[in-house]
């Protein structure tokens, strides 16, 4: 079923030019010169590196950043869900790595059309699953590329490192459809550790476990170009780390309250921009941003400006501030900033990024992925 | 800035008569039955009370469902948003309580045009704002009808019960462009009390304080027809004090894990559809469902099958599920239902509700004011 609907620009969009001052609320917002300088950091970085980045679009959803990020020298794009995959090849993203199962056959299906325009690799760890792509692949006359996923510590999807993975990947290489390139793991029980000296030793056991199966799998006599892995907190351990060959960071180019406190060389470059539509009292003020605009998984967003208030609790519609009296007092229709604690499950709720060069409107960009959780 | 944009209907909307078993994941379903239920209960209420009902477009964002609750009796909608209200009158819903402050003149402006195609009603709670509205409203040539908040012991927007309302009722009694309509309380400090007889109490507490303010204005010569309260932990209590006029809850039509607690006679119409996608182990299972299709701000969802499933947690595109091994065991591929802890978040993730008779899609209904915050 593939009907025509016609939509509109909403309203809500700005004109490029337009004040900050004039943006309708609640919006999100890119700080363009942040954001470059986040693209420009983690680029450098593996400039010196042999392993390469390819960076996670589940944090931003919006291909124009996708490409932006290739410019910059990604050697292709990681994304968590087929619908995902779908929005960039439909821009002309040419290599994708899913960085999850895909074990519907009528999702399978899809994945081997899309197959046939792109390079893609798709995580998998279960013998049925792998089989079943095969079977699909080989009958739509297409080859995906499969990557064995490893659990290096996380505790969640993936085969145990070591000998398990051997059956998969002998099976991989010996079936039709499909094409064995190498293993995925991801280390994120150690993403946001604080300490350093904790996080490196958690990178170079989860690591040691990841590229000891690799070589595992290629004294077994499999070629093993892919070792994938790593996220923001832990990009610059895990993309320096021997036999690592690339790294899946998404969160770097925008930053958020979490990964900020690990001190990291990336700028917060998103903020969600709110309107105070009520100030009961002097010290108490509610703005017009609650959960359906900013989420709290990873805690409470934290307030950049004005400096006079701090974030009480999020309901669903409203945010309620603690207004310092000593300071300025603040009216309705100010204007708050604040810095999501998450960036990724806050993206997902927004329809556009609002680019700010300063306190102008340069651009507005569509989140294209916005909701492609299937 | 009005350009048309062509989109088309996305894969995973199932065709009518399609099985659930063939239902692409994740999906948000209605139990058609229970959903029926739940309305039949609701306006069965309101039918023995002088109260109203106008209930909250907040939970379900679905024009389709706002019309048969209105055919179900509803005296109108309550929304949070314009974007939202924007939506409903476009579809043909002629009376509407922005149950919120508007601020942004333009937002305002908006508001005015509004108005004239349908009865709108907005609360306010501050007296620039007030001002605002009328001089707009009258610039444009329409009346927006006005409501004063009162805070009934939530501690969020609203002005105190009592003497402080009155100055705010005059001012706007007496202002062009705008018609003083009445009060609006929500008592949301108490929706959830799970000990009925002290949810009794608080709501007996509340709404003295939101109907002696109406007494109080009527005795300074003011005509006070709309006193609007209520959510779905308080409606049959709400709806049942005297001088209540109107009820806004929302959440009864779907019910959520949280307000399940409190037995009301609603049932969980409500589920999100997932995929097995890994079994690491026997004890463990992942699924393709995370934060980007339910939400935790009420805390976990809850499984409703397969039984021998609890959900240990939710990260960003996974759910993490322990296994009762003395079950039958569960394989990849297998879906998993759970009802949602917080229906009203967890809906403005989706853009469709896959409409359930029994285990048939009967239809499928767009979210269409999914993300409309603003």
């Amino acid at each position: 079923v593939e009907e025509a609907h016609v939509t509109s620009i909403p309203w809500n969009t700005p004109d490029p030019g337009a004040l900050k001052s004039r943006i309708p609320t609640p919006a999100l917002l890119i700080d363009l010169e942040a954001m470059e300088h986040n693209l420009a950091r983690m680029a450098d970085f593996f400039r010196h590196q042999t392993s390469r980045l390819r960076p996670h679009f589940k944090t931003h959803k919006c291909p124009i950043l996708a490409h932006k990020q290739i410019q910059a020298g990604a050697i292709g794009i990681t994304c968590a869900k087929l619908s995902e995959a779908e929005v960039l090849v439909e821009t002309g993203i040419s290599s994708l790595l899913i960085a999850n199962q895909v074990v519907d056959p009528a999702k399978i299906a899809r994945l081997a059309q899309l197959a046939s325009q792109c390079q893609l690799i798709v995580a998998v760890d279960d013998a049925a699953n792998l089989r079943q792509i095969s079977e699909i692949t080989s009958r739509l006359g297409s080859v995906i590329e499969v990557v064995i996923e490893i659990d290096v510590g996380l505790g969640r999807s993936g085969v145990q490192p070591g000998e398990a993975a051997l059956p998969l990947a002998q099976l991989a290489s010996g079936l039709p459809g499909v094409h064995f390139a190498g293993l995925l793991g991801y280390e994120g029980h150690t993403v946001f550790e604080i300490d350093l000296e904790r996080r490196r030793q958690n990178v170079e056991s989860a690591m040691t476990g990841l590229v000891k199966t690799a070589d595992l799998l290629r004294q077994a006599g499999l070629r093993v170009e892919i070792v994938s892995a790593g996220g923001t907190g832990t990009a610059f351990l895990t993309g320096a780390y021997p036999g690592v060959t690339e790294v899946e960071a998404g969160s770097y180019i925008f930053m958020d309250a979490k990964y900020h406190k690990l001190g990291l060389p990336f700028r917060r470059a998103l903020t969600l921009l709110a309107t105070v539509v009520s100030v009961p009292h002097s010290r108490r003020a509610i703005i017009d941003a609650g959960m359906k605009s900013l989420t709290t998984d990873n805690g409470l967003p934290e307030i950049v400006s004005p400096a006079n208030l701090r974030l009480l609790r999020l309901s669903e519609e409203h945010g309620t501030l603690e207004v310092d009296p000593t300071q300025s007092p603040i009216h309705v229709g100010d204007r708050v900033e604040l810095v999501p604690s998450h960036v990724c499950t806050t993206v997902n709720l927004h329809d556009q990024y609002i680019v700010m060069r300063g306190e102008v409107v340069e651009d507005v960009w569509p989140i294209s992925a916005r909701g492609k959780a299937y």
